[in-house]
Parts: structure tokens; sequence; C-alpha cells
């Protein structure tokens, strides 16, 4: 059994890591860290475990568990990983954006591989330290990567992606406040979201250029999800387009092609990413949708576990989405 | 024109009477006081008022005004009066719970009336200080206080409540954080809501003897309104508990009796109370419904407004629902 | 007063025109005209109304009343006009798409002023026939009419736009089913709405020259609204953008300027647009906002009926925002 | 394997089942029957499925299936098994309310046993022919069966259950128009509800003695889920109740007992029940929750069909709550 960690496991993606990890056949949760939450049960901040666990937060680290999941607010893994010496057998799973661009990667001894599946499979499988992708910049290069490897991302490409309240995690703030929010919609970062330097990064690996993005971040009324459209110049006919797509994902368990429209809800609470692609006139329009939480956070972190430990990697993933 | 000062004006009620108050015939509003806004436009805390108004908020008061509307956390009223000395003129209208109970509505050299004008409409008209009605407490008394008239509350009344989140305020809190309540339901406070002080009160005064009330106050995923449904044992007929609501609310201009069931949305964003009587075998259940920020709290500040200056009850309230 | 027709009032827009017309101080309703519903009370399908209004739905027409409303489903209001001869006297505002593009606008002897006041508003004055813009059309013309004025939209303008489900109207369909609908979110028609039409003719009647939109609507997961984000190059900077949107809208009283970010809520239920300006490197990004009921349908039509009329333009109009 | 065939495999409960056996390690999805879809791929009505099923409705019944589940429209099941003859050692669970009474348990030469397995766990393993309980009946009677077992329900109980739009189906209805029901709250069939027949006679078979039960169902703006509250008069603390309902649930998987109060989306996307007790003077109030279409249809069918073959009762059920 891979024994884990969880630093920061009373919040949004480490809540969903334990309720992966409990299911998983081959892990053992060895402690879930919290600073706010040390002593007290599992289950008071995740009721659903209720039956399922006994266990409780804890303040103090075992140093020679098999894989830490690090769970922290942006910026804070850094500071977390300095303070603690861990075994030279830890694998470490990194959720915050302290480690995911190339100038970050490198960090004590320790070099981080970009944790997105779909497109460093083998890097990943080889690596020991996981910067796990960002929740926009995974449902975004989802919808893009294919393009970029052909190279076929020379215009502009405009992005629009709507986010789930969960986006913006378990503090609270006016804009996630119910009364504000339930019935609303804003955007919020225009053209400069953050996630848009993993995005770039990634393309740029695929294509040698600079790709041109507007990108669009709206906050949604929902909790869970994150529904993207991306349209750029596309000079090939949809044919073209759909076989790019599924030769590039032939060997990603995850991410499927859809023939007929999506709607965002067919993949909440799931870890998959569902794409359609859609041809008007010269434009090539590409929908991706994934759970913000599970594709877009823990479900892929446990994905890159697998890949790390050797698993198959839908392990403890094959999920029962919600749909309704 | 009737000066109207406002106190603690970037909450939720106090926003709503601005909103109320702009397009009243026969107000003006004199200044609207708030400690965390002071010098910012009301439009900062207020944005659907852009373009009606381009005030700020203070953090003077003018003694002088006709009339105060107090919108302070509940125990804050008698601390702000202790401070400001009002003209003899200045009629106020407190909105917390501070002066509803018998035991509270003496306080300096003022007498606080109940400001529920289905029950004392002619109390109000003379009075020159209002307790404003709690929501809770302003749904459940009018779906009872006919009963209670006519001495039939005899029996155990079965009370459940649904709210929404406008009850609990501006403030942030972890039961009106987005991710957790949308979709969400939940109780609170069972059998023991403050608000059972208010109507046992009231009903006491029309029937002279103790009711017996069992009341569970849930908490609801939407943003305005409360739905109430209460039944007790009632011995007559149909027809006679209607011709009781027929009668006790034949001079309520927003009380209205509905021979078709109701629902939440149809008072939504206006003063209306609407009121469904159903019997089945030897129980009468009263389902009422109305907005909690208006009929339920600032509509009905204004309500008594109108009463407290010879106005037209309706003057100012004759508000477009939402209704989808 | 002006007697007011409705034909089709048991739908959305025939609803919302009621809910406006009962308070408007000059109007007085003549007949509400429904097939579906003929002979039963306008409450039982807009049960807010209870206590204001104990009308009947009609199936006969008064053709001699001063101004008629068609709320019927497009293609119809040709059929509908075919079939009745009205008073000379009789104004007519269309809400379907029948007659909104110039090569529809003749029709009979009837020649119908595409109804948009920040555009047309002397037209609308000395017109008889009015032709109702569209929803999408009224929130991304608002946003768009002032640098088509100027002449700047010279590149490619990319909008998104998310609608309420009340868009849909009353007619039930799979993707207004609540069960699918909830927390979810999608596209429909990307490119190619119908919308598309009334917006470019009016943009091009300014600019004199093609405009290039892309344009994305989307379904959101609440009933009322429609945010749209609409972008291009733009060479000034922000203050001469604000300068151009400014002087634009000077006379027009429901189209707001904020400096704040905004969002959708803070216009629901009003006759309101409100429009914000952000600029990032050479793009200019202009957010609008509207009620997609009111000053995307029913308030719209009674504004033009203000105007026909020669009545002030916000009378019957000033509303209270639900807000939350 | 266990082959399984379901009939009705387009609706909620049929899509349900669909997701929970994919995943399961000892069946095989044998056909999916559906009148409507039949030559369609199930992902057309389940597109959540895409890439783990490329299978398609049929309209043609293997009736040498190791099971059936019946996912029809109440009164169908009935019509459906005088059409067919299954083999003999074919299994049968009914998720309608045609054998759910004991006066409609015998049909054919075939006898149904109530499938609530925390009241009638052996009865079920012995079982061919299972009638899967009502999903406000499973939510009632797991609040209720401790107290009956004990006899304790010799009092009027009181009960409010809010169920999620789930609960009525795929079918198009007004009530389930999303511009009707979202941010809306109404009841339906007070005191009257048919799942009232399932839970007496449970309760009585425990007692022995008819409970007085008065139920007002209620429709909530959200999509899974059902929140229960009961209450009765009770002589003993909440230890003695405590004590009684962990005895009761004590091989129960799942229905847990939670000492904290609970809010629905605990149990949401999952096969829980989560109880909790709380006690008002002499007051005792259950509160019940569990996912409708779950432990209230299709994850309740699943636990069923383990009895039935002899696995454990938890097989394929261990779900990864939404929670948000």
């Amino acid at each position: 059994m891979i024994k884990v960690g969880i630093i920061g496991g009373s919040g949004y993606t480490g809540g969903e890591l334990i309720r992966l990890l409990i299911h998983h056949p081959h892990t053992e949760i060895d402690f879930v860290y919290s600073t706010t939450k040390a002593g007290k049960p599992i289950t008071e901040a995740h009721e659903d475990l209720l039956g399922l666990t006994d266990c409780c937060f804890t303040d103090t680290v075992n140093t020679e568990v098999n894989v830490l999941f690090l769970c922290l607010g942006h910026g804070n893994s850094k500071a977390f990983l300095e303070q603690y010496e861990f075994a030279s057998h830890t694998r470490i799973i990194d959720l915050s954006n302290d480690f995911r661009l190339t100038y970050d990667a490198q960090f004590q001894n320790k070099t981080f591989v970009y944790g997105l599946p779909e497109l460093y499979k083998q890097q990943i499988k080889n690596a020991q330290y996981i910067a796990n992708p960002g929740c926009f910049a995974t449902a975004i290069q989802l919808a893009l990567l294919p393009l970029a490897m052909a190279g076929l991302l020379k215009n502009d490409v405009h992005i629009n992606a709507i986010t789930g309240s969960t986006g913006a995690g378990i503090g609270l703030s006016s804009t996630s406040h119910f009364s504000w929010r339930n019935n609303n919609i804003s955007w919020y970062k225009p053209f400069t979201h953050q996630h848009l330097g993993e995005i770039g990064q990634s393309l740029k690996s695929l294509q040698k250029q600079e790709v041109s993005i507007y990108f669009m971040p709206q906050r949604g009324d929902f909790t869970r999800g994150i529904y993207a459209t991306a349209y750029t110049k596309f000079e090939g006919d949809l044919d073209q387009a759909t076989a790019l797509y599924q030769s590039f994902y032939a060997e990603a368990p995850f991410t499927q092609l859809s023939a007929k429209e999506i709607h965002l809800k067919q993949v909440v609470n799931t870890n998959q990413c569902h794409i359609h692609l859609h041809k008007h006139e010269n434009t090539l329009l590409v929908t991706s949708a994934i759970d913000n939480l599970l594709k877009g956070a823990s479900g892929q972190a446990i994905q890159n576990m697998n890949l790390l430990f050797g698993l198959p990697e839908t392990e403890g993933l094959q999920l029962k989405a919600t749909f309704f």
C-alpha cells in the first residue's frame, strides 16, 4: 500500500483527495495535516465521510510517507518544503502554482515536472516531484494542445471560460457570498489570469512560437466545473480537426471527444475532460469541460500519483458522475 | 417632503430602504449613515442605483430628520439611540429586535409600537416609534392571526418555514458561503428561534391564552423570500376558515388570500403576503409567503412610515414582482 | 388614459407587460388576449398579481385600443395582423422579430421603426409601428453603438453573452428542464444567432461598413438577465473610450456607464443597461448587462410606448431592482 | 459475472443504474431497453458515459439475464411483466411502486419482498423479486424505524421533507421548468403523498399499531437529494434515543448516525443515509438526508442486488460524494 500524507486537508482540494484516496485500492492515508483543524475528526470538515473514516487531522508530519500531496495556498508550498526534510523515496505532488513554470520548477534539490498527463505522461512516470496544473489551465490546454502540436495556433485564440465557486476555495469572500453569487455572472482578471503562464508555456513547447491568447475568465453561479470555449482560425475541415484530436488523445483515458455538443454537467464529479469540435466558416470552435476540483486539481493529482507508482492511470478514478 | 435618515445603510435592509425611498413620491433621503462605507458613493455598495443617486454614505447624523430608520444589528439600536438626541418631531422605525417585545418597548422616553399593520394599524398611525417585526415573525403571524382572533389556536401548531440567504445579512459566514449553500438545505435553531417571542406575544394578545408552537426554521438555497407552512386542528370547514381570513384581512392591502396553491416566487420583490388555506380531514394547513427583505423588513418599514405620516399605506410600495 | 391591448398575455413578455402597465400612471389595460387561457383570471398565469387585478384573459380583440402589444412567437405577428383591421389611431409595438430587419419593416400599409431608443429616439417619437429589439441584440448594440458611431469597429469584435432561462420562453423543453439546466452551462447557435442581423444592421447604419462579429451565446443557470462581454482592438486610451460612451448616452436615461466592474444582478428586474469599459493593452473590453425581459423586451416596449405618446421616457419604469 | 438487463434505461433511475453497474466489479450490462431511444447510443441520453460505453439502447429483451431492473413509470411494471416470460433464475428488482404494498406483493407466481435492507435484510437475501422502496419512503422510514421498533411512535409524528427536482423524473412539466422552479419553494400532496402507504406498513410491522403521520412534501430548487425532518414526543433523553438508533443500524453499512447537525449535500451522489438526533424539551427531532436517486432509488436497487447475489452489501456503491 502507498502511504499518503496530505498537507492542507481541511480545504476543498484536500477534501477531494481524501474522498478519492479512501476508496483507492492501493493507498492508505497516513496523515492529514491541518493547522486549523488539528485534533478534530476529518468528518467535522468533510461530513460526507461519516462512517468511512474516524481519523483526525494532525499537526505533525510523517516525513517517511510514500507520497505527499501539498494542498496549500499559492506561495505556501515552498515555505512548507523549507521546513521539512522528506525521505529520499517520498514523492511529492504539489497542487499550488509554486512550481508550474519552468523557472520555478527547480527548488532545493528537487525538479518538478508539470503534471499534465496528456502532454507529459512519460516524464511524469519517471518523475519524483510533480507540479499539478491549474484548473483553467487544464481545461484550456486540453482544448488547444492538438492544434499546437500541429503548429496550427498561428492566429489569435479567443477563450471564454466560466468556473464554479469552488475554484475560489473555502475562504469566505464577497464574491463567494451566496446572496451575491446566486443567479449572478461576472468576470475577473480579463486577459491577465495567472494560468496564462502555464498555458503559454505548454503551447510553446509544442509549437515553438508564442500563441496569442485572449482569455476571459468568468465566475459562474454553480459550485463545480469549468466550461471553456476557445476559437481560432482553422483552414482545414472538421474531419481534419477531429483526426488531430483523436490522434493526440488516443492514449488519454480521461479526455473524450464528443461528436455531440457538450454541457458542463456531463463531467461534474468525474476526472473526465470532454471536448467538442465545431466548425463555422473558417473558425474552429473547441469546447472543453472539466470538474475543476477533479481533473482540474485533486483527480489529476491522483492520476499523476498513479503514473508515478506504475499503477493503471485510471485506478481509483472511475467515478460516478453526479450528472444532475 | 419627508426627510429621511438611514442608519446602517450599506447592509441589506438599508439598501432595500434606499431602493424604495428613491422612488417614493413623498420622501427625500437626507443622509445614509454607514461607519464602514462613510465617504464612499452609495452606488459602491448598491450598484443597481447607478444613475439614480450620486450621494455618498456619511458618518454624521442629522438629528432633525422627519423619520429615522435604524438598520443595525440586533442589540445595536439601543446603543445608537443612547448616543444621539433626536428632535421631538423625529419618528423612528427600528428594524432590529431591540424593541419588539412588550418588556423592551419602553426605552428612554420612547414607547415603541409593534409595527405589524395587519394587527396594529390604528396604534401605528398614532405612534412615534415603531419596532418593525422580524421576517419569520411576519410570515408566521400573518398565517395565524385570524385563527388567534377567533380563539381557535387551542391545539399544537406545527410550522416549517424556509428562508432565503439574505435573511442572514451581508456578513460572511460558512452557512452563507456559496459553495456550501448552493443546492443545500439545513435547519437551525429548531423550536427555539428568537422570533417565537414576537409571535407568541401577538397571538396571546388576541386569544388570551398561550399558543403551543413547534417551529422548524430552515435555510434555503435561494436569496429572497420566506415560505411558511403552519397546520393545526380545525373543526370547521374550509369555507369557515376562508371567511375568517377574508374578514381579518379585509383592510390589509398587502395580504392576499389565494384560492390557488401558492409558491414562493409569486411574492418575491414585493411587499405582499400571499396566504393559501387547505383543509385535510380535521387539519387546516395555512401557507404563507413573503419577501423577507420587503414585507419581512424594509417594505413593511415603509408601510409603517406611510401610516405614521398619514399617507396611503401602499405609497411607494407598488412594486413589480421579479416573479422569475 | 392610454387604452392598451396585449396579444399573447399568458407568456413571459406578456406577463411582464401587465406587471408594468398595472402601475403605469397613464395606461389602462383594455384586454389581454390569450388563446390558451381565455376566460381564466390573469392571476392564474401571473400569480403575483393577486389583489392587483381580477381581470380575465379574453379571446376577443378590441381593434380600437390606443396601443397594441404583440407578444407572439416569432413569425406569428404577421399572421395575426393579417386577421384584424386596427383603428387608424392604434399604435402597435411588436415584440417578435417579424419586423426588425429593414426588408421586413414594411408590412401591409405599416412601416415599422426599430425600437431602440438609444439609437432612434426621434424616429420612434414620430412612428406609429415599432419593432421592439431582441434581448441579445439590445445588450450587444448598447455595448457597441458608440464605437460604431465613431467608426472604430474596424477589427473583429468578439462577443460572449450568457442569458437566463426566461429568454427561452414559457414553453417546456429539455434545455429548460430544471434537472438539466440547474448548475449547467452550454452554448447554442455559435456565431449564427438570429440577432446578428439586427445588430449588424444598426452598426452598419452608423459606421457605413460591415462589422465582423464573432458571437457566442450561452445558456446560464439563472432565470433573468443577459451579461455580455465584447472586445475589439482600440487604439485610444480608456478616457477616450469613456468620453465616446458618455457622449453617446448623454440623453439615455436607462443606459449607465459604470466606472466599477459590473455584475449581472445589478440590473435584474430593472429597465437599465449598465456598461463598463476596461482597457488591456490595445484591447477595449466592453461589458454590458440588462434584464432580458425588461430592457431586453417588455420594459423597452413600455419605453417605446412612452416615446410614442409623448410621455417621459421613464414613466412607469422606475423599478426597484431585485439585486439579491 | 451477473448479467443485467435494464428496462427503461433512458430515464433518471435507469441512467443512475448504468452509471453504477458500469463500475461494479461483478456485473455486466446485457441490454438496456428503451422504447424512446432504441437504436441510439446510451451516451446520447447519458453523456457522462462517453468513453465508458459504446452500447446502444435496444427494444429487445433478453429473458435469460440474471437480474432485471424495471425503471418504468408507476403502474407500468405489471404491464411489462405480463408481456414477457423470464427465466426461472432471473431475479427482478422493480423501482416503481407497483409491488411495494403487501396487497400488491403477490403478482403472477412472484412474491415481491420490500427491499429496504435496514429492515428486511434476511428476507431480501432469500428473495427473488424485490419491490424497491420509494425515495421519500426511504428517508422517512430510516428516520423512524428505530422508534417504531421500540414501540415509541405513540403520538403524532410531524414530517417535512423537501426533494430535488430529479424526483419528478425526466418528463417535462410546469413545476420542473427551470424558470419556474429556480429559487422557488412549494408543496404538493400535503398529508396524502402516496409513499405514506409504504411507510405506515413498515412502521406497523414493527410496532403493531397504527402510527399517526402528518407529512408535508416540498419541492426544492435543487436537483438531487431529500432532506427530511420528523419529530414526535419522546420521554427519554438523547442518550437513550441515540442508543436505539445505534443498535438498530449496527449492521447497516449505509446508514450513519451523525452527532453533528447534518445538511443535505453531505449525502448527495452517495448511497448513504445520514441521521441526526436532537432533543428539545420532550420532543425528539430526527433529521435524515439521502440522495433520492441513489439510496432513494438506483443505489438501493444495487444494494438489494448485492444482497440477492450474496455479494458484500457495499459492492459498487463506494461512491465519492459530490459534496459541493
